[in-house]
């Protein structure tokens, strides 16, 4: 086995060998200031550590010492995948090592090291779960043990561990987890799948990594198993996880929205290494029709709490929005390989869409609570959770400090902490920059470029880039001109362009010092549902710039149930407040919802009334909320 | 104990001792013709014959004989609640023998008493899924387990035998199992409850039947022990069983519909019999908003697949509109309970609805296959559910023949059989008709009082009562117009009068032959939701009488989500067949379902569609099918 440590994987999440476009690493991409630099530290100085502290605390860190003292099943603590939040944290913490060199978090990192070593068995397997006298057997249980997920996350811990630091003991235990995968589930093995797909695009990273092909293989093996009935028959039905249709029959994505989506990064994985055209054909289609008919305005996917599963075409009632936080980061994953694999700005768009509005939407503004839903309507004020004990996860109302199924936090940490690396890719012939922020990039290209950007994005449209460092040759430098922007100006010297949705392309000679301008207008905007979304009609929305905006009843004074607004002209935005025009309506009593004429609009004075960025609500207590609003006649 | 045997049980599934109004029982009321004939008739040589002969197939009636035989758990099928089932079956028998005499069905009635008597136990326990070697312990969990919900239907059955056939073996078997409840469960004995209500209900009516005060004071125990977290903790919470907080306490149903339900209807009988009406207040209270702000029009309760569930106040969406037929059920039975005990004529409008639009929409037209589920709006026309094994419950699309968790259909059955005792009520003062069928009455008031009602409703508007049998005193007949109807006209003799929805009193000295007749304007009719019914916002249904109208995709010729209704002028209703002007939209194909410009309405060509009354629907293949229609400008 040959253990590469190619520059190409360094600091590298996803790290694909042939594809239209090759990612940078967060070692390439320094975020230097604003909206992500803060959300970037909150990671750092909060939600890092309360993710570790609360694992302390209930016990799910201490489920590996219980195996090393023979304590278990006994002390066990924790649902049957509490072993991959641990791995998760880790991977968090890799990065973040990588990202800052941060000697407490390394130091935290090996002890964490330290204390699951032990529990690998001499075959590699590795669970605390499972397996010992009084536990359920080994690989008894595929549609809900989630022993293969548990392997899918501590690989991809090793993977993040690799590619920021280089081999170490963490790596070692990676490698031997997935050779007991492969030993047990290869072509002569168990043929089996499991209930949830994740060790797929970990195998797929890992082979990466070390150049060994039967990890891929592997990969490739269960993604062609799945869809043929392997699992066994559950109440939710095999669409849950996705065994209903093989991969590359489906049409779009279905069932449970994480695993749809962890499925589908899995496949692009195996298609970008294997060259397999079909499949990255089928899974781009079944996206594309996914981001058309089943994703909530904020990028947020799954639209029923039943199953936290996707709804039907055009089924998306903002009021019970499931758009789990984990499938916004599943979404990240897969929109992020359709980046590389085809270079198609509106895989960048969602990205962003989902970073702004799923991502930031989770964490609390102290970084120690969360959402693990993000519904786009609250129709009763929530109750203050639980503070001392993990709450159920679809509470859907102030954000919790910890969950009993709290999958969440760490992965808003891990994708917080590697959020460098989806700034900007490279090609043959250039720097696309495909997130805004004030950041230093360095790509390896042509005998090395730098730039510098300098922006308030969100908050103002102004993209400035300056050349650092270029080589002689020519090369082209592509800004992403975001889908929902119907103009930008694009400056060069003297020169200005107005550019629609994509990429804009300036190829030159580049000298140092030279600034390329791009100014996406920002300016709030009425945003209107496509006339089969039922659950929306009548309703519109604010948008600015890639920031979903909402009206809280805090800002109202009353519950948002009795606002329409006027939306005949723009949204008033000065820039830092965005307001719309609100009229209330007399709550209409009734012994009954059912009326023989229609009611009329409000007809009441209109006032002026603050909408705050939906990724900042629930921040002032309970309140009742709403993306969408009621239109007035 | 006493056994009464009084004429005011007779025939009657529900007979409170006090209360506004006096019940009449199936043996006083034949329906004669029409619609609900039809229904009883399809019961009668359909339905119950394929609920037995499927719970046969599946094993849940063989359970019984496994028990005897020494062949449990190993040969145990179905789900733990199974037993239920069987039960809910010979509550259907024993009101349908009471009905016809049918001596085939009291044969296989006392064919199945024969296999159950020998499985109870000394001590008058009787569950096939509990206690034995090998099974889980006796009341080892309350959350899931059913043991109380069985008895509750077991003796609920026992209740139907004694009040169509007497006391026989059977009810022996009721009581048995009732004085085994109280022995356990009494004031001195296990304070918990069940996670499922039924037993309340079921105590306190086998109490009317027997005089024993102990089943009522049983019942009691139970309702006041619930709210207070005797149940554990389950992940869908305590409100999923009515264990959040107190039933006197609570401000609306929630949680689990029929479970709340059933409950409800149980407080309401222990307020009856115990005179505590702080309950019967707190219950009407929570009815009253359930039905202002979580009632699907067609009168279906529960609006969550997620745990088969109420929502939130006016949180009503159309396309995942769960109301379950059970809930129909449920909420049938609350509803007549809450009319014996004030007499608002509200609540037989309830009832009215939910036996057109929840109970009707269940069988097919040939009563061999059910929908468990009822939504309001079929997005996609679903496909054929399997014919030889039960289904998964929430199909939501065509009927299928039995289900996994197959509830509904003998739960449809025994709210046929006995569908005559919801037609008229008698009070000191006279008779009073709820419910419109082509039927004879026979009331024991001021000596005897029989009418004869003559209608073609809901197809004809014309109610036609004619005194068949009458006292010389002066007594109150009175004919409930419906709460959806303005102005109905009654005529007595050369006398006409405009009456509003309510009872149309008509006091006097009759003589035989009289006749009155009211004539209820049941033209189709355009109905809008509640301005904060979000989900319909912008949409309109089409109700002729008290059924609920559809747009099926077979009469569209095209998917229903490209239709818009033209609701400027009344719906089309030549007295048959109902229609309403509709123009197609082009199909909108987009890369992502939010723009930044409102769509225009359709602008085709208006054509008349032919709609289907909502219980017809899905009865001529897959479809796509709405209740509420987009509303054209």
């Amino acid at each position: 086995m040959s253990h590469r440590s190619s520059p190409q994987l360094r600091g590298r999440p996803v790290a694909p060998s042939t594809g239209a476009l090759t990612p940078l690493g967060l070692h390439d991409v320094t975020i230097t200031g604003g909206f992500w630099t803060r959300m970037q530290d909150l990671n750092a100085t909060a939600i890092i550590d309360h993710a570790e502290y609360w694992m302390e605390r209930v016990g799910w860190i201490g489920n590996f010492d219980a195996a090393v003292e023979g304590r278990l099943p006994a002390d066990r603590q924790g649902r049957e995948f509490s072993d991959s939040d641990v791995y998760k944290l880790m991977e968090a913490m890799a990065w973040e090592i990588g990202r800052t060199g941060d000697p407490g978090l390394e130091r935290r990192f090996t002890a964490l090291v330290d204390r699951i070593r032990p529990v690998q068995e001499p075959d590699g397997y590795l669970n605390t779960m499972f397996g010992r006298r009084g536990q359920q057997p080994r690989y008894s249980d595929f549609e809900w043990g989630h022993e293969l997920y548990c392997f899918g996350h501590l690989i991809q811990a090793g993977v993040a561990r690799a590619r920021t630091h280089g081999h170490d003991s963490f790596v070692d235990i990676a490698v031997r987890a997935a050779d007991h995968v492969c030993d047990v589930f290869g072509p002569d093995g168990l043929e089996k799948v499991g209930g949830h797909p994740e060790i797929e695009t970990a195998l797929v990273e890992l082979g990466r990594h070390t150049g060994e092909r039967r990890y891929l293989e592997q990969a490739r093996l269960f993604l062609e198993r799945r869809g043929h009935g392997l699992l066994g028959e559950i109440d939710f039905g095999p669409e849950y996880f996705q065994d209903d249709v093989p991969v590359r029959a489906a049409e779009v994505l279905r069932g449970h929205a994480v695993r749809a989506l962890y499925l589908a990064s899995g496949a692009l994985d195996v298609a970008a290494e294997t060259g397999d055209t079909d499949l990255l054909d089928a899974v781009t289609s079944q996206v594309a029709r996914t981001v058309a008919t089943r994703t909530y305005l904020t990028g947020g996917m799954g639209a029923h709490h039943e199953g936290e599963s996707f709804g039907q075409d055009y089924e998306l009632p903002p009021d019970r929005a499931y758009s789990e936080t984990c499938a916004g980061v599943g979404a990240i994953h897969t929109a992020h390989r359709l980046l590389l694999a085809d270079g198609g700005a509106e895989h960048a768009d969602l990205v962003e869409r989902v970073l702004y509005n799923v991502i930031s939407a989770s964490p609390a503004q102290d970084g120690r609570a969360f959402h693990y839903t993000n519904t786009l309507h609250q129709r009763e004020p929530g109750t203050e959770p639980a503070q001392d004990e993990p709450s159920p996860r679809a509470a859907s109302s102030l954000r919790a400090p910890w969950f009993a199924v709290s999958c969440c936090p760490t992965n808003v940490a891990r994708t917080l902490s590697s959020l460098g690396a989806y700034v900007a890719t490279t090609s043959a012939d250039g720097l696309q920059v495909h997130q805004y922020a004030s950041a230093h990039i360095r790509a390896d290209i042509a005998g090395g470029v730098e730039v510098d950007v300098e922006t308030r994005y969100p908050e103002d449209g102004l993209v400035r880039v300056r050349i650092a460092a270029t080589p002689p040759e020519p090369w082209t430098l592509s800004l992403r001109v975001p889908g929902w922007c119907p103009s930008a100006v694009l400056r060069v010297g003297e020169e200005e362009r107005e550019m629609g949705p994509g990429y804009a392309d300036v190829r030159r000679e580049w000298a140092v010092g030279d600034v390329v301008e791009l100014v996406i207008p920002l300016a709030a905007r009425w945003t209107w549902p496509h006339p089969q979304v039922d659950a929306l009609r009548g309703q519109v929305a604010v948008e600015r710039g890639p920031v979903v905006y909402c009206l809280e009843s805090v800002d109202l004074g009353v519950d948002v149930a009795l606002a329409e607004v006027v939306a005949s002209d723009a949204p008033a935005d000065d820039g830092t407040i965005v307001r719309v025009p609100v009229r209330l309506r007399e709550r209409i009593e009734a012994t009954w919802p059912y009326r023989p004429e229609p009611d009329a609009a409000a007809a009441g004075e209109v006032r002026d009334v603050t909408l705050v960025p939906y990724h900042a609500w629930a921040n002032r207590g309970p309140s009742t909320m709403r993306v969408w609003m009621p239109v007035a006649d």
